[in-house]
């Protein structure tokens, strides 16, 4: 973008510490981008008051309210089952692109198609971002990540929104840290936002899922050791598992990470009529081992578990089972020490080069 | 279409028994609407001396000779890695719109949105038919088909262009014959074009795969006591895997058949690095079983094989290696008594209804 991005995030109806997925990590990352997040609903109060994290910045009503300290774009901050774009919401990202602001959206409906919005950015100092749309010209999958030297660990979840990219940020901070050329994989709207380059591969054709995984392992792979690619959905998710299946098949990680709400008992798009019960994590670790292993050999290496909601001895009891159901380090790599995790990734990564080394 | 459709099917440089899946589909199913094949390479012969069926339709070297017999439409015949036109055939489509003739194509790349043949077509008596364009307002699979009383059953396979649609036109044939309400549901290019109805889910966009999948099978439901799903990939290919996991997930069947052709040893797309091999047909039932039941409880009826080049003797004995490997049923029902598999499918009818019926 042209000057430092300071947004307001759109999260109508909807912001909160579970719901408003790409609002919670724009402020959790980089909050300096942010100048308020707009729900009448909860105008008034702070993000800190709401979320638990994000300090005194404001929660407005209206974009005309955001637009006073300085905001010169707007965020969409929710994604909605299907990720299409609430009507009422139009009139304000044109209020939006009236007075210059830039509008980024990882929305699945692009906002950049609609008559009214792109006229608005035609005519005015906005520009409209549409972080989900694909390239044109991906390819299908050819296996290509397997000769990679660079260790690639994928997470994979019990469910949509359990922290899979949050695991992959926290363990690429970590490791960067100590020196080590780690590159996070962004896959989805949220993660494209925070990095700058991936490709939303819930929003490619279905052709090209693996196509797309591919394509953005191999460029993560391109100045890094160790590449940690952000997982999508889930292998039992009755909406979404061909995207979680498409990234488990195109990425051939090497490694993965299983990630699970502790408190969560069914799968959340479908909690309402509880359809569907969430499995022992052992279950997932057989599944997503066996049917990864089926086109690149593949093994879980930890649990990494999201306790944002339980208190603190609850948590540390959710690990110890999750390790005890699994016989896997196990570990909320947020709100504890993410060590476990990391040492997993380490000896992983040392066990391929030294198999390497043995072929050679 | 506004006539009787009289197809030049093109195949160039790709027409043969294993190749050319579209242009084979429309010779076995519909060959009255076939007056000439396009392939240069082997012009002059016919079609049954090229595949072993079809008769006397000629294979012929250029638009024009298809053209003379009476052609109203151009069908494009082959389905390329990744489904994108070849160069060189926008020519022959161009002359076949200024000629009048439809052009139908079920290549992911749209024929429509191509500037030089939209105008042909704007101008000229031809249109273009997109096979593979996706409704424009697809769901989110919400598991609707769970609470049908019709009974669904899906083919999955081993690999891609193994019988898994043949395998369903084949039954839905012999069901109609006994007098059982019997719908095939079609989900590729192919069966779109011989049913003249369904969608290509390997073309939506990936987060609405199972969302797709459920729509068409309550379509097919609505009028049907049997449902026979058209299966897509495998769940064990690199390229297509989500697509098989997410029409699995979407149509939720109650019974699955597993299609495998059986002189196959390796997945057909990456057969020239001998990457993947074929694992055991029980692999397959145990993985399908187990993913499938992850959303709604399935199993596999039995298993149909394509035996098309293999000696009658051979044929025989592959069935009964199937059969003892997976211990269920198994035939090829084009070649041999499709019975084995019909018996199957109309006791997992009669199961469900009996388990329905138990719960009133």
């Amino acid at each position: 973008m042209r000057r430092p991005i300071r947004y307001i995030v759109v999260a109508d109806g909807d912001f909160g510490p579970m719901t408003s997925k790409t609002a919670n990590a724009i402020i959790r990352y980089q909050p300096e981008r942010v100048v308020a997040v707009l729900d009448r609903r909860l105008a008034g109060r702070t993000v800190g008051e709401v979320l638990g994290f994000g300090g005194g910045i404001p929660v407005v009503g209206s974009v005309q309210e955001g637009l006073a300290p300085g905001a010169n774009a707007l965020l969409i901050g929710i994604a909605p089952v299907g990720g299409r774009l609430p009507d009422e919401w139009r009139a304000w990202l044109a209020e939006g692109l009236d007075a210059g602001c830039d509008v980024v959206s990882g929305l699945h409906t692009f906002l950049a198609d609609d008559p009214v919005l792109a006229a608005k950015a035609g005519a005015g100092g906005g520009r409209i971002l549409d972080l989900r749309r694909p390239p044109a010209d991906l390819p299908v999958a050819a296996g290509r990540v397997k000769a990679l030297d660079a260790y690639v660990v994928l997470t994979v979840g019990t469910d949509c929104n359990v922290g899979k990219m949050t695991a992959q940020l926290q363990l690429t901070g970590e490791l960067t840290r100590r020196g080590v050329r780690t590159r996070f994989v962004p896959t989805g709207q949220t993660g494209i936002m925070l990095e700058g380059w991936g490709i939303a591969v819930d929003a490619v054709v279905a052709d090209f899922i693996a196509g797309a995984a591919e394509r953005i392992t191999l460029e993560g792979a391109a100045d890094a050791d160790i590449v940690l690619v952000e997982g999508q959905g889930s292998i039992n998710h009755p909406g979404y598992s061909g995207v979680t299946l498409g990234l488990l098949h195109g990425s051939c990680p090497d490694g993965l990470i299983l990630c699970h709400q502790a408190s969560r008992r069914y799968i959340g798009d479908y909690r309402e009529e509880a359809w569907l019960r969430i499995p022992p994590l052992s279950e997932y670790v057989r599944v997503y081992e066996t049917v990864g292993s089926m086109v690149h050999p593949t093994r879980v290496l930890g649990v990494c578990l999201n306790t944002y909601d339980l208190p603190e001895a609850e948590a540390h009891r959710a690990c110890e089972e999750a390790s005890r159901d699994t016989g896997l380090p196990a570990t909320d790599p947020v709100r504890f020490d993410p060590d476990p995790l990391i040492a997993a990734v380490l000896k992983g990564r040392e066990a391929k080069l030294a198999r390497r080394a043995g072929r050679v």
